[in-house]
């Protein structure tokens, strides 16, 4: 089994919002994905790389993908400039195994909605206005370490209903202070890779610096590994296995 | 099929607040049970009838009990007064098929601790706060006709952590005005019987004369009725099927 | 609540193999969907209409979606041919609310693998074995009255791994007598919409023609009803509602 | 975070039929326990104990109790022999956060019976007949390296409707040569504490000598040990997060 430090991370951003907007760059100087980056190698992964959006291939050509373990997707305003190729080799490589955490506005990224077969949509507020994120299930291994809640002072709020498939399992669950709550953190499992949506990371907000915020990302990167699963074989079988 | 009209409905409630409690028989007058049962005659159920702890037998006889379809439960501060043996009566019941609906504090009785396997545990605060039940499954039919939320000016908190299992699906999740989150309504099933555990209804609040609570417990009842369901058989089986 | 014999039911056939292969039309003269529609109207329902792939726009207009409340989708060698167009429509009118019954070779259709989001990958054998279908979930209304399980004399075998997301209920699982296992009725939620997906039903065999399985066919009909669900809004809420 | 090998597991047998019977005693000279102890250990687990029956406390005293990450639980005829303060504190431990394995015969176990609230009955027979046990969730970390199936040549049968809630995720499903299925390799969270059941190993075969299931039983461990999980804390909350 690899060692957790060993996992190759990739960490995608869309990398747009910074380049133009002082606000998001006040935060995120060199881009959200470089502060994602250095949050897990702080964490201890020796394996972690970024790749953005207006890179060749999106930063995603066929060989990164064929050395990611695990991939990290930070996108917003330019969801349909991902070409649906590399969308639909992310998607594929999940499928094959490989983890995938979604965070914040990539839930309307193409390989995510393919993912889930639903339209993903929810209600959303730009009023800086708290979130606490309560744990629903403490035994999960992406809660360890963050107490009973994580409380940001200032977010975007993402409000029920989030048209997604039933998860797996819920992990989080978000409350605002303007009324709203949030199934904040979410896992799925698509072939034979593990995802994870996790909510917070607005980009007008310092979110991704904040230590329990880094530790669930993480933790979700460790369990998103992909296991040294069962072999998963397909098609015609013309023999019975009682005849063999 | 039963029409859901003629199902026969059993509503349990312990009856000792509003005999003591000023607060409470105002709001209560008859009991709880007399409030939750007119709800449903209202919804069209033609067999309501009512048990109160301090009955024989709590009011549910072998007879009473073989008769119900499915039984509504609010409880709180006699849980203990309840005996093992009517508990484990209708925990039985419940496995063999009669729905069950667990109202507000009767989070912590014995028949629902029975049948969750768990401590059921939770935070609470009796601040008359503002509660706000977000339907996060919309297409469930517990949640039919009540709109995206419902919203209750005054209510008891209860917050997370549920001591709960993972319920098999989860249709209501609470906002608090003080800061807090609960997963308001939740579906289990065990054995063939169904069960839906409802947060709302604090003795001291109005709760159960609202028009959208007493829709989602009318859901209720509709949908924990007993299906003609699948004959479970269990035991030696001597001779393989395939040798009959 | 519409009355469940008032539910428009469109089954939707890809209609060749029976055109072209004397084996199937021997028990499939007028096609699957034929016989399908019959069992349905013999179990009640009032308004089953049928649909073709080589019918203009497939049988499957704008009108007649909109009409729809629940389908049902037999397809095998044909999937290729649905136009995208037409497979698109059918997944939104599912995430609408929109209830779909996805049958056997159906497992690989546009709209399932879409709203899926996996390969919907499996193992196969026509060797005519027997099949038996276990319930495992007796008090699922998809499985009512069709006792402990069901015996197909002669069916394909469909073998794990099945490549889809775990399912919400798991209902049927069958037992072949070449050895192998396969999860046979499942269901799942995306958006407002129900699915269920029903194993039996290879071309060759009379499967549809079945008691039990026409009574499983009608139960999920049933079952997949849309409800009058909560609405489900999205989009920029600019105002708190705790300010309203 | 411990290192697997860390863990300390605690193998609790009945141990009674490998003293009374010679076909048993045949396959495990030194009872089940030890086999099973002797797996773990070669998997690399440096601290296994085992505990049994006829011991004093059944060997589960509160320092043994308070000592163990992870429990393995065989038993079969002397279910009632286990006393019930020793069978609630297993079940607390559970609940806390210590690990269980419940296995084959178990299923009938004082406290897999409490932490499921279900009746846990299912059909069986000794015939020695064949069990195959297919993968159906190949990412499961309890799956990896065991290939797409285990066969045994000779088992009891254990045969749906087994009487369990509805499995958090399900791992394996046994094919039987005399015609049923079984859903043998289930997990389960109640409170902090993992459960994994996992259905092989009749007393009158080698099965516990069997690689793949060595293999499997090792995975579980791993899988069940109790994570530095959020803290849980219930009760009184008198002040308003907002307010504080």
């Amino acid at each position: 089994m690899t060692p957790f430090s060993k996992l190759r991370l990739t960490v995608w951003n869309e990398y747009r919002h910074e380049l133009e907007n002082p606000l998001v760059s006040a935060h995120y100087p060199q881009g959200i994905h470089t502060v994602l980056a250095e949050g897990l190698r702080a964490h201890g992964f020796e394996h972690v790389q970024t790749a953005t959006l207006d890179q060749p291939e999106h930063g995603l050509s066929d060989e990164v993908l064929e050395q990611t373990d695990v991939m990290l997707w930070w996108g917003h305003k330019a969801h349909a400039d991902v070409s649906d190729d590399v969308a639909a080799k992310v998607v594929a490589r999940v499928q094959g195994g490989m983890g995938l955490i979604v965070l914040h506005s990539g839930h309307f990224s193409k390989p995510f909605k393919t993912l889930m077969g639903t339209g993903c949509d929810l209600k959303w507020r730009e009023a800086g206005e708290k979130e606490r994120l309560w744990v629903v299930n403490p035994a999960h291994p992406v809660a360890q370490g963050v107490g009973e809640f994580i409380e940001l002072e200032h977010e975007e709020m993402y409000g029920e209903h989030f048209d997604i498939p039933a998860p797996d399992e819920l992990v989080f669950v978000s409350w605002f202070a303007g009324g709203e709550v949030f199934r904040s953190g979410c896992t799925f499992t698509r072939g034979s890779g593990k995802i994870f949506y996790f909510r917070p990371g607005h980009e007008t907000f310092p979110t991704y610096h904040h230590p329990q915020i880094q530790q669930v990302i993480a933790n979700a990167a460790r369990w998103a590994a992909p296991t040294a699963s069962a072999p998963r074989s397909f098609g015609h079988r013309p023999q019975p296995l009682e005849a063999l």
